[in-house]
């Protein structure tokens, strides 16, 4: 029942200047107030909306700028991955693996990211239920491996919307034991909402934290931006970086109460 | 920005002697937290999965009771009417006219319950968005009440499930400018889920109040019973009476952490 | 195995005039294609997304017109009922008797329209299962009265939508031995989605009929008018009056086909 | 507007002699009735519930089987890919390369797929709308290569649950112009809903089918083996060898009245 940890950074990597900016600026707000932070980029949109939405740098120039913020900051850095041989290059620099949501239930993806002996954070698949993630860790800790993170971040409901099922929290924790992520960005997309590209409702990523960090989780993944209109993907959901601060302070709060009480439970029996 | 208020009781009224020593029970918990209470409770159970259901001790002989517990304890009652012409009868007697959520857009309800210039209490049907209460608490506005409260109580999901969206809890509240309660033990219901009555997960009771409470609402409702295994229905979802004490000083800790402060808005503009 | 039979009407009833106008030219189609019709028309849109939207001429004006095309034309009429106390008067003239979607959980309405011996005809609730539907024909069946047909049209699927999950037709068959009708044109509403008033996808119509028919039905419901963007209601779903002969000679090779073979049966066990 | 054709064959490839003899058997069939075959099996079950689950062949062995099958019987056939380095090697054989449905939106593989100049099938995601196969599609047309077909396989409705919205096929064809399957074996899957492994409804499969074909569809993907229970994967939805020719027979009547008519429209506008 450690305080939250705190996943962020731009969606994608843009530059390394801007990767170390983010970082330097996201460590200094995470100091102050004495949160666990790691840094979050990809270094590759592998599933776009559209062909000819911006991919990202690629793995060769990335995996050194990762390196740089390690080095300059002294904080773990987390990147998704979405092919198997990126597996064992990527787990030599960077802390946590990813694995993306659509391919949550891809074995060759998992059990090559266990390989590394990095942590593991899954993201719970939009097509699946809280009670299937046990299979998908399963998977993982065959392959060795049980540093893992789960994480929520919306159910497929109807069409281009999602939802945010937050009895899936303690069901995926109840079921693995393993630490439960709430991913508060991705969790108001609205996929495909805008024709060629995703949509999002920003102005609920306040009110779905407050209640995942009731709920209790061990850690908010979420995504922020200096100039989240110019930001090569995901603009519409990311936290503006000056906002940042405001909203953790606000989540901590919470945090404490949530962690400070045993969970009431009404067993069904 | 008020704490908020419980809107609590057994699901059907039982007994005069049931129905004050549930009323008792639950002001004597609530004068020592401080928290406003409303007695709730149905007289009648009109839309049973099965015709084989219990139904209620009826209109008749219920508001006596209602009068009795106000008598007794000083507290507001609330109950929910499915006819028209019930509205006046029970408007003479009791606080808050609810109208039950298959029955929300029924215009003549909506508009007879408004006509008693008591507060009406309307849940948010499974089959609407939260956007669609707009037009929805316009009827009773335009009947010439403007005393109401919204009430979330979970949207279809698939076949037998209900989820609770949290978005709609301040789309709502923007959408209307009415205070929002949140239904926690109806939104773990498992509609139809047991072949002839509604299944329940009482276990998520507390983990839906928190996340509602963290977001921010006017008020709890929640069911709750002595011995909910023997209660006529609902009792896969009411919360164990021993057990309310607890449920709400988790919540108020949360609630004066959410009233506290300004919500944070990200404007997606 | 007969073939399909036709209910179909204006939405809502505007004038004798125009009842009168709608029936001889449905019947004209219908006795020319050998399909079986009965006159559906409502007298009142109780349950409309507005309180600002038109109600309709209301019970006592529409029984004479009920009676006038039954004289005329020897067709059964079918309306809708909305309050336990409409079903006697009601079912004095009308041959059918409709259970609104958003009402077919309400005991008291089931029961007072089964005690009419009228054929009762339910539409599933947006928010039910069709194994729901046992139950919801149980209390009718309980109350005497074994003439029920069964109405699909569309379950919940997100927000101001609804999807035709086909395996319903031959599950509520199964379970209940009750003839099945698809709801051709609420189908394709899409509730509350333009603001104060309910969409539609009218070129969706031809397409989930089709479906419907291949599947096997004993009828489609299907709301029609001469002009339908001067209708007062549902104008975005209705099939344009020129249009329906076309419409019903295809469903009617369908039907031949499907009601011409056994079902097979691939049974799961 | 020709008839249906039909992509068929064993879930997951056995063996050598298992192939040949499925192959057999269903050109058989398929000639009888004079339907255009494609034999479907899959090398490796690169996804299953659960990492204890049989995955198959492996791609080395499957490839001397497909040449076999193919020179044996001058059928063409497909097998689903996982992987971008899969392309190439896979696409020296096979004639059509399928896409699963859960990497619907992996850029690379489909980018990687187009470049064999073969055909390919794209499942649309569970997680997707029909409108957003239009972006899909792209993604392979802007590597080169036109010979697309796109497949309804169901979409996430609930938990654990696919429903198949039959709006979705006109829509995807009016959106692309492309020719359009309906998977009828995987649109009864309930993923996740057996623990360790899916379950299926496999007495729905004719119903869908039946629907599908009347809506009008340019072909048929079912998965079709001689003793589904002993399967290794996909048992519960699976249709058995000896009832393949009656489910077709029953199809091609449908398909012959779709087929031979105009779609009605009925435009919204």
């Amino acid at each position: 029942d450690l305080p939250f940890a705190l996943f962020a950074g731009p969606c994608a990597m843009e530059s390394r200047d801007h990767a170390l900016f983010m970082a330097e600026r996201i460590k200094a707000i995470t100091d102050k107030l004495g949160i666990q932070f790691i840094y979050k980029t990809s270094f590759d949109k592998a599933n776009r909306t559209s062909a000819s939405s911006a991919r990202g740098v690629g793995l060769e120039d990335a995996l050194p700028v990762f390196e740089a913020v390690k080095d300059a900051f002294g904080v773990p850095v987390l990147t998704d991955i979405h092919l198997p041989e990126q597996c064992a290059m990527v787990g030599e620099v960077v802390d946590v693996l990813q694995i993306p949501a659509f391919l949550s239930r891809q074995t060759d993806l998992l059990v090559a990211a266990a390989k590394t002996g990095r942590v593991i954070k899954i993201k719970k698949g939009q097509f699946l239920a809280p009670w299937d993630m046990k299979n998908v860790a399963q998977k993982v800790i065959d392959a060795g491996n049980s540093n893992i993170l789960l994480t929520e971040r919306g159910a497929s409901f109807g069409y281009n919307t999602l939802v945010s099922d937050f009895r899936g929290l303690p069901t995926m924790a109840r079921d693995t034991g393993l630490p439960i992520i709430f991913d508060a960005t991705h969790s108001v997309q609205q996929p495909g909402g805008q024709g060629e590209t995703s949509g999002g409702q920003r102005e609920m990523v306040p009110t779905l934290s407050r209640a995942a960090i009731a709920v209790g989780v061990a850690g908010i993944f979420a995504e922020t931006h200096n100039d989240p209109a110019s930001a090569p993907s995901d603009g519409p959901n990311m936290i503006p970086l000056d906002l940042l601060e405001t909203y953790l302070r606000e989540l901590q709060d919470i945090d404490r109460i949530a962690k400070g009480r045993k969970n009431l439970h009404f067993f069904s029996e």
